[in-house]
């Protein structure tokens, strides 16, 4: 389903790109760069809720090796509630060790402790900490803490740059991601994310901050998120890689002193990360092909989900895709590996709406189909029951080989 | 292990590669062109076991699609005997409906009478059929029937030319793969395999026959040969991506009139299958690393296959180690989705025999290890257990992209 669609059934708002996190009313955000990043690009950012509420809900990567920052802002969301969000790229902080997770916490109490400086007492037990970049190396915690200083001393200035965040935790992104929707009733979702490679469906695969002025407890935070996150990050699916550091975290203000019902919220949760992962494919490492990867009359939606992840993961289908190569009979063979309920007999493959593939066997004209645009949709039809799902991926081209060999990222 | 060590491990026997399945003793092989490929490479081999004994043993694919001639053959090996494997390349013949199965059907039954014609009285359900090459289409049968019995007369006229029937058995393959152990004791097992894509573990990932002039029964020879594959072709993974045709078969002749143990029998045709796979590994599509992945330490063996595999499957890893970049951080993320007993805090990496990561954080110099070489060993201690296994994997290079986009194989 496209951004524009799922904007279509959310209930009365409307999507637009030049907006992020700060488009709902009561955050400021702002993004500098602190020299983490050798290259100096910008590299750390602030989002700051500025009440009334502050409730919050999160979810995370589910690989065992967690980030520092991932331990830290998990033990954060106990509480169920932030007050700030500060994110670097230019270094994930991951595989650390103890002295890695000192320096999260040592970020959370910088931040905790500038903030309350400038007459909003904070504590570092309400600061949530993200971080992206290699894998492996300590931060260069004398640039953290002093772009710490610089990035509250921007936000006090009363600038409100969600822009400027959303480009400051770019790693291998192209473009910044942002989206917000306003909805008719006078409340608002805005959001940013990064990620272009690593990213494989483990709740979240890359760093992502979505922010509401709506009145919404954190249980209604987490059910939305949670149900969003299941429908979105969760099919997207790069380079099956799933990365230490995913983060997604959702924040209300309550400034708009409206509380949406738990439908819309869930609607307009949905529509925003449905928009960002359409934004995050698009701009994945060496896409040259965007791709849908659908399953139908699978015994369930896991399954289908299930199977259109082998699919949208099998290495041989996306290299075909990345010559516009019709070659379906890797599909099949992909899809026989999936650990779901087939007949490889009942199987029907088509690319692009045109059938390639009837009950197991090629249709006519299977290898004439014209896959030469950039966007291709796959759909696999199991015969066995009802259930349907899609998983969104890219093809396998050499500007991914040459993107992930020619430096450490 | 490498093909030599295992070599020195077996019992009284040396391994050499100008031999392949005519060299024990009771067995004829040829290849011919039958105009199967439209380059007119050969592309139809036989090999026939003269006796007196004709016990034999096969594994195949576990993929849910599985190809006509995989079908075939399974019916066959209920016997557990066969006089002939008839193999061709040029198609795959998966995917082709019943139609495909007759196709299949009719081969053997070609080859029966033709072998028949000749004085040896062979029933189809004697005659093994193994294909490869694209998914999806039928065969010729005019040609793969013409080519039947040329290859059939060529026997006939008393050649063994395992040498051409691996030839002809080859699809990306760049050179043919064939091995022999000639045991002190005087009996010898020769084989021959053809893979170079598709190639994942699952029980077999390519063709490959295996002959002795052992005297063994089938129990004895399905004990050795799963004992082997288990270890060797369920080890060795490419591209994750499992063929719809993957067909191991074990043939025994009993010309020697010599009876191993099942200790020495199993030695040798680990050795042999070992082998195979370092020459597989190789000649892989698009290879320029040879990557063995090493986990010790797991809660079992199976534990260490796991994850070594998950490891070996990474498009991050396999990119990384294109670019010989000692980025041991992607190696960390990719073992902690392994769905194993593990804790982050206790695993260590070794690239090449140097520590890179120690207890889940980075050791000096681990940013400068050179992984020029075209042999990679990674090594990742779990530090939870006394489980250790390798799975041989390569990495993934501009050219496998290239092979695998350019053109449907």
């Amino acid at each position: 389903m496209s951004g524009q669609d799922q904007c279509e059934r959310a209930i009365g708002g409307s999507l637009v790109r030049t907006q992020g996190v700060t488009a709902p009313s009561g955050f400021r955000a702002t993004g500098i760069s602190a020299g983490i990043k050798a290259s100096g690009k910008p590299d750390l950012a602030l989002v700051f809720n500025e009440g009334p509420d502050y409730a919050a809900a999160g979810v995370f990567t589910r690989n065992k090796v967690k980030a520092a920052p991932v331990l830290w802002t998990q033990q954060v969301m106990t509480t169920r509630a932030l007050r700030a969000v500060v994110l670097n790229s230019g270094g994930a902080n991951a595989c650390t060790g103890p002295l890695g997770f000192q320096d999260t916490h040592a970020t959370a109490e910088a931040v905790a402790k500038a903030l309350s400086a400038w007459g909003t007492e904070t504590g570092a037990i309400e600061v949530a900490v993200c971080s992206t970049g290699l894998i492996g190396d300590r931060l260069p915690m004398d640039r953290v803490l002093a772009g710490v200083q610089n990035v509250v001393r921007e936000l006090a200035g009363g600038l409100t740059g969600g822009a400027e965040a959303a480009q400051a935790i770019m790693t291998t992104d192209t473009v910044p991601k942002q989206v917000a929707l306003h909805h008719d009733d006078s409340w608002t979702v805005g959001a940013m994310a990064k990620g272009a490679g690593m990213m494989a469906p483990s709740l979240a695969t890359m760093l992502c901050v979505i922010t509401t002025d709506a009145v919404a407890d954190a249980d209604a935070l987490d059910r939305a998120l949670r149900h969003a996150a299941a429908r979105t990050f969760d099919r997207l699916d790069i380079d099956g890689s799933c990365s230490t550091n995913d983060t997604v975290l959702l924040l209300a203000s309550g400034a708009s002193e409206i509380a949406p019902s738990q439908a819309e919220l869930d609607a307009a949760v949905l529509a925003v990360c449905d928009d960002l992962c359409a934004q995050l494919q698009a701009d994945a490492e060496g896409v040259t092909k965007r791709v849908a990867i659908t399953v139908t009359g699978a015994a369930s939606e896991a399954d289908a989900v299930t199977a259109a992840r082998v699919i949208a993961r099998d290495s041989l289908v996306k290299t075909a895709l990345f010559g516009s190569d019709p070659n379906w009979g890797r599909v099949l063979a992909a899809v026989g590996m999936a650990p779901v309920d087939l007949e490889p007999d009942r199987i029907s493959v088509s690319f692009n709406g045109f059938p390639v593939c009837i009950d197991g066997a090629g249709a006519p004209g299977a290898r004439d189909v014209d896959l030469s645009g950039a966007d291709i949709t796959v759909t696999v039809d199991l015969g066995v029951g009802t259930g349907v799902g899609t998983v969104r991926t890219t093809d396998l081209s050499h500007a991914y080989v040459e993107e992930n060999s020619a430096y450490s990222s």
